[in-house]
C-alpha cells in the first residue's frame, strides 16, 4: 500500500506554522510498513486543493488529508470533499451530540457556527472527534481510501490512534515482507567522524540500509532491514546494533526515540539518585527538560536559575572573591555552584553551568560560546570546558545537551573526555 | 513569479524530523510577494527525486530544493542535479578552500569525504557555505531558476539571507501589485469566540482576507491586503487593525511575529522593572523562555524551581504550616511563593506558579490541570486560578503562556479577568 499525505493551510505554506501533522502521520504509517511516496502542502485555495486531491488519489492507494475543517470562513476542505466526490452534506446526529457535549463541559453556549460542524459528506464514514468539534471522515472508492482529519494536532493524533490505525491494520491484513527499523541516537561526535569511525559501511550493514541524521542534539542512525519475518529482521538488526556499539558505543545515548532527558531521568530513577541544578547561562532549560517527564519529582529536588552574581552568592554559597578574581564564567565558580546547590539541597548529585551564550558578553580572553559545566557527587567534583558557536539559542541547546550527557556518562561510569 | 519548495529526505517523510526548512523558505519568499503554489517532501530515492524535479520545474518559475547534499552515502541530491540537467561535476577551488578552512578552524584534519564536497555541477553558480562544508547551487535554464541548498537549517538560512534573497529581489524588479500582510496575535480567547465577537467579518475587512490560526499559545489573525502601492495597503491594514483592537484589543499581545516572552521582556526593559520567578509545576520553563532573549539579564534577576516542598520552605520563605493546611497547590502557597521570591531577590515584581500538570498527582478536590499563578509588586499581590486540560506538556505550555500574559497585563494596566 502506498500513501500520500496532504496538509492544507496557507499558514503552513507561508511558514507561519510548522507541518507537525505530516510528520506525525508519516511516523504512524511507517509502523504499518505503508510506503509513503510523498507529502505535500497546499494553501486554502479551492482549485489547488481539488487538483491535489485528483493527482494524489489517482496515484496512491491511500490519501490522508489534514486541515481546513474548522468553523470559520477560511476553512474550505469540507466543501472541496463534497465537490471532489460529487456528494452532499447531511446532518449527523451523533456528531451534533458530541459538539453540544463539548460546549456544555466547558460551560459555554453552543453557537450556530459550531452546530454546522455536524454536517458531513453523505458518502463518508464519520470519525468522531473526542477532543474537539470538527469530525473526521473516511471515504472508500475504487478500492482506495481517502481520509480527512482536522488540523488541530491533538485532535488528529487521537483520531489516528483510536480509529485510523486499527482500521488500516485490518485493511492491510498479513503481508509478505516485513520492514523493521532501528534508531540509535549518538551525541558528542560529528557526522563525518562517526561515518569514518564506522569503517566499511557495506560490510557493517550486510544488505541493510542506514541513514545519518544530524541535528544540534547529535547524529541519529536509522537502520532499516527488509526480510521475510519479524524474527529475521530483528536478528539482523541486533547483529548490526552490536557491531556499531562495539565501535562507537560510548556516544550512543539511546535506542529508539527516547530523548536524552528521558534517558537521564530513567537512570536517576533506576539508581535511586536525586539531583539539584544551578543554571546560569541555560536559564532553566535543563530543569525544564527534566521536569517535562512525569514522575520527575522522584529525583529532581530543586533548581536555581542564578542569572545575577548576587544570586550566586546568596543562594549557592559561591564566594564573592572567587567571582571577583576569576569572573562568573570560570571553572572555579562553576565548581562552587555545583558544590553549593548539592549541599543546600542534600541531593546525591549537583550540576552547575555557567557560560557566555552571546551575542553580547564576550571579553578578550572569554569568547562567545565558552561554557563550564560542573558535576559533583559525594566523593568528587569534575568541571568540563566547552566551546560552542555564535548563536545564542543553539548554544543554549548544545550546552543543555552536553550537561545532560555528562550526567548520563557519570551514572553509567563512561569516560567523560573524547 | 510562482514557486515550489522541495524538501528531500526520508527522515522528513517518515516524520523523524520536522520540515522547518520549507517553513523558513516559505516565510522568506512571501516577503518578496512570490506566490508559493505548493511544497512537497520526497525521500532519498533517485527516481522520486528526478520525477519531482521534472514536475516542479515544468510548472513553476522558481524551484527551491533543500537536503541530501551531505558527505555520506545516503546523500544523493547532487547526483540527481547532474542527471536532471545532463551536466557533470567539476572541482571548485573556492569551495575546496572553504572546506579546508572550516576544518582547520575546528582544529580537525580534513577528510577525503569532505574534500569531495568541492565538486559542483558545471552549469551552476556556486553559493558559498559560510557555516558548513556543502555548497549550494543556483541554476538558470529556460528563463526559470532552480536553487539547491544543504538541509542543515542554519547553513540554509545563512545562504537565503546573504545570497538568495538579494539575487531574487534583483530578478523580480518592480511589480504591479503589492500584497501586504499583518499579523495580530491574541491569547486567552478561543477561536470561535473571537470570530463571533468580531461580528460582520466582510464589513470589517472591506475586501481584505483574514485567516484564524489557532494554537496552544492563542489565536493568530493574519490579514492580507493587495493593492497598487505599499502606502495604500498599509493604510487599509492600519484601519482594519484599529477596528479589531477596538473590539478585542486586550487579548492582542503582539503585532507581527514577536513572541509573548519577547513582549514581556521588552515591556520590563522599557519600564526599567526587574523580576524574579518561583516556579513549581512549570519546572523552569518561564525562566527558560525569558532568558532566551539576549539582554534579559537587565531585568531577570533569578529564578527558583521549587519542585519539592522543602525547597519552597527553605528558599522561598513559605510557611510549612500553610503547606500542611492548604496543600502545595493552593492560592495561599502561591501567594507566599511570589512574596518570598520578590523579597529575597529585591526585585520590582515577583511571580510564582504552582499546579498539578498530570498525568498523576490529582486529589479528590484538586483535579489535573489546576494551576495557581501569583504576581506581586511593591503594593499588592494577586492570585489567579486556572483549569487547563489533561496533557502534561500542553498544560506546561498553557500555564507558561498564562503567567507571561499576567505580567503583560499587569505592566500595561489591563484588567486581568475575562
Amino acid at each position: 500500500m502506498n500513501a500520500h499525505i496532504i496538509t492544507i493551510g496557507d499558514e503552513i505554506l507561508i511558514g507561519q506554522t510548522l507541518n507537525t501533522n505530516a510528520a506525525y502521520i508519516g511516523s504512524r504509517l511507517i509502523e504499518l510498513s505503508i510506503d509513503i511516496k510523498k507529502t505535500s502542502v497546499v494553501g486554502d485555495n479551492e482549485k489547488h486543493i481539488l487538483n491535489e486531491f485528483k493527482e494524489c488519489f489517482n496515484e496512491n492507494d491511500l490519501v490522508i488529508v489534514t486541515g481546513g475543517l474548522g468553523p470559520t470562513h477560511d476553512d474550505i476542505t469540507r466543501k472541496c470533499i463534497v465537490k471532489f466526490f460529487n456528494t452532499q452534506l447531511v446532518l449527523n446526529e451523533d456528531v451534533l451530540k458530541d459538539v453540544k457535549n463539548i460546549f456544555s463541559r466547558r460551560g459555554r453556549q453552543v453557537t450556530k457556527l459550531n452546530e454546522d460542524q455536524a454536517l458531513v459528506p453523505k458518502n463518508a464514514k464519520v470519525i468522531r472527534n473526542k477532543l474537539g468539534t470538527a469530525p473526521g471522515v473516511w471515504i472508500e472508492k475504487d478500492n482506495k481510501i481517502f481520509i480527512v482529519m482536522p488540523g488541530v494536532p491533538f485532535e488528529m493524533k487521537e483520531m489516528m490512534s483510536s480509529y485510523i490505525m486499527p482500521n488500516l491494520q485490518e485493511k492491510l491484513g498479513k503481508q509478505e515482507f516485513v520492514s523493521t527499523r532501528l534508531i540509535l541516537q549518538t551525541t558528542g561526535i560529528p557526522e563525518s567522524f562517526l561515518f569514518e569511525r564506522l569503517g566499511n559501511i557495506d560490510e557493517l550493514l550486510n544488505g541493510a540500509a542506514m541513514a545519518f541524521l544530524p541535528s544540534h542534539y547529535g547524529v541519529k542512525l536509522r537502520i532499516t532491514v527488509k526480510d521475510k519475518s519479524v524474527e529475521t529482521t530483528n536478528n539482523r538488526l541486533t547483529e548490526i546494533e552490536q557491531k556499531i556499539r562495539n565501535i562507537v558505543g560510548r556516544f550512543v545515548f539511546a535506542k529508539g526515540e527516547e530523548t536524552l532527558e528521558e534517558v537521564v531521568g530513567r537512570l536517576l530513577k533506576e539508581r535511586e539518585l536525586s539531583i539539584s541544578l544551578a543554571e546560569s547561562c541555560t536559564g532553566g532549560n535543563i530543569s525544564n527538560l527534566l521536569t517535562n517527564i512525569s514522575g520527575s519529582s522522584d529525583y529532581f529536588e530543586r533548581g536555581v536559575v542564578s542569572y545575577s552574581n548576587g544570586s550566586k552568592v546568596e543562594m549557592l554559597q559561591v564566594d564573592e572573591d572567587t567571582i571577583q578574581k576569576y569572573g562568573a564564567v570560570s571553572p572555579e565558580v562553576a565548581q562552587q555552584m555545583s558544590k553549593g546547590i548539592k549541599s543546600i539541597s542534600c541531593t546525591d548529585l549537583g550540576l552547575s553551568i555557567t557560560g557566555i551564550l552571546g551575542p553580547t558578553g564576550a571579553t578578550p580572553d572569554k569568547p562567545i560560546g565558552l561554557v563550564f559545566i560542573s558535576l559533583c557527587n559525594n566523593k568528587s567534583c569534575i568541571v568540563k570546558k566547552f566551546l560552542f558557536g555564535e548563536d545564542r539559542l543553539l548554544n543554549k541547546q548544545r550546552a543543555t545537551q552536553a550537561a545532560l550527557d555528562m550526567i548520563r556518562k557519570h551514572i553509567l561510569g563512561i569516560q567523560q573526555d573524547d
